[in-house]
């Protein structure tokens, strides 16, 4: 299977599951359900649980069992751009193309419904943990890489760090601990999470954790170049805006060329951190150089 | 001991174990940590992490290996107490007699050290199941216990449901779901993990899960109880407030004398359930007599 191809089954594999996992409650309070399912439900490339699903599939693991833990993680991020977009935070009134949560629910209601997301993909790991009574150690491990990365020394810190930069100067290892935390852990946590839970050495965790490491500043990289050279009709946004807007970016800071060195740097180390998979790492290696060659 | 000497002194336990577990980390964006701190240290009598250590003391449990478990629920709690606050919610500016968290850091920082609390809730309790090879099932068992009382089925739908019946009358059902959500299951969580984690009896753990959900709902009562023929001074607020704001209350549906025979119902159900456990439960007896007996 070509790589949009296998691609697309396992977005729509995610979305098939997490519409399983949300059920809607009837009963007092219920809109909270049709909050939390909206922006679940609102699309896009579901790139963290397919990676998990890819070290799965690569490493011969169960995805039955891996996927509670990779839908879990969807919820994390889908909590984390809920309150992100709050008026207190970025304020934003639209997220791929429709109203933001609490454009449609209210703020209480979208403060609310990210509560409830992030604490439910804790309720799902853990139903899925209690009811099979095998591979307890990987499944604890497992919930605790997860949690990490979610957490203040994660992903809520690099939220933190970007919201007091704005408008500000940062420099280059306060843009670098920024993007490690705010997008890299949770792009880290379903590729060791998946690798545990499929009973992966140590060694391999390691390169696998290497690679989601790379790829995760790859990706940052290749958006702060989009933003100076790419189609603004595909960006959605001027072409130069990070650098008027006065942001630091890898582009701001590094320069576009040594930007571009460093692009192709973390991919070929992301790459190099595969190369004990042989062939198995086919859609990894794919995916690497799809976020290098991405237009938008 | 009597019993607000040993009230106390758990009550100083819990705090020493979250000033430890909640380490002030320094480098970018380390405000958080100031901002997760300032509430979770703002004091109270910490009932829910002192439920769990007297079930454990009466069930010659390890306090040790309850603490995490015990503290993550306080974490829980105070999280939901930044959020309830917000200006968004219910826009208190006081808590405690000191400026609500966002009055201090801003609604952007409130915002995320309730969700730092809630997501480091479950960073504590499976680092402390990691860490220690033993029991894991119970300590799975528990942790799903704690998640589902804090989830969208629990806490969270009550505080839905009680936004949604602001200045609304609400019948006698949707009053007594709101309560059993909103406080009732995370009073119940402790109890019943604690109770897990001791190795207690499926017998053993209804019957302090029954002890725990009449204590929940009588404090509820009481409450309700008080503002119409409370001290003003010691509550806080003048008598007969909820009345006249046409919040519906255990008195305002069921009238006081009703409302007081309820409180006496609840009380005697909850030391009903502790019958089995003989001199033992002294401590949990008389926090139910404490919670009836209470004047604010």
């Amino acid at each position: 299977m070509d790589f949009n191809a296998q691609m697309d089954k396992w977005t729509q594999l995610v979305n098939n599951a997490l519409d399983d996992y949300l059920s809607i409650n009837e009963g007092p309070g219920a809109n909270i359900y049709n909050a939390m399912k909206y922006s679940l439900m609102a699309g896009g490339k579901r790139l963290r649980p397919v990676l998990a699903l890819a070290v799965c599939e690569m490493l011969d693991g169960n995805r039955n069992e891996i996927l509670p833990y990779a839908c879990a993680i969807e919820m994390i991020h889908t909590y984390s751009l809920i309150h992100d977009d709050l008026p207190a935070m970025d304020n934003d009134d639209y997220r791929r193309g429709v109203p933001t949560n609490h454009k449609v629910f209210g703020e209480a209601m979208a403060i609310l419904a990210g509560d409830a997301l992030l604490n439910g993909a804790y309720e799902l790991m853990l139903a899925a943990s209690v009811s099979d009574s095998g591979n307890r150690d990987a499944r604890l491990r497992a919930i605790h890489i997860i949690a990490q990365a979610a957490g203040v020394d994660g992903m809520i810190c690099g939220q933190v760090v970007d919201m007091e930069s704005e408008g500000k100067k940062i420099d280059k290892d306060t843009l670098e601990y920024m993007h490690r935390c705010k997008t890299g852990a949770l792009i880290k946590a379903p590729v060791a999470a998946s690798a545990v839970l499929c009973g992966a050495s140590e060694k391999d965790i390691k390169n696998l954790e290497s690679y989601a490491e790379n790829i995760g500043l790859a990706f940052q990289i290749k958006d702060d170049i989009m933003d100076v050279n790419g189609d603004p009709g595909q960006m959605g946004k001027a072409a130069g805006s990070d650098a008027a807007s006065g942001k630091s970016t890898y582009v701001t800071l590094y320069g576009l060329e040594n930007a571009r060195a460093m692009l192709d740097k973390t991919i070929a180390d992301a790459l190099g951190a595969l190369e004990g998979f042989g062939d198995k790492a086919g859609f990894l290696k794919d995916l690497a150089a799809f976020i290098r060659d991405r237009d938008h």
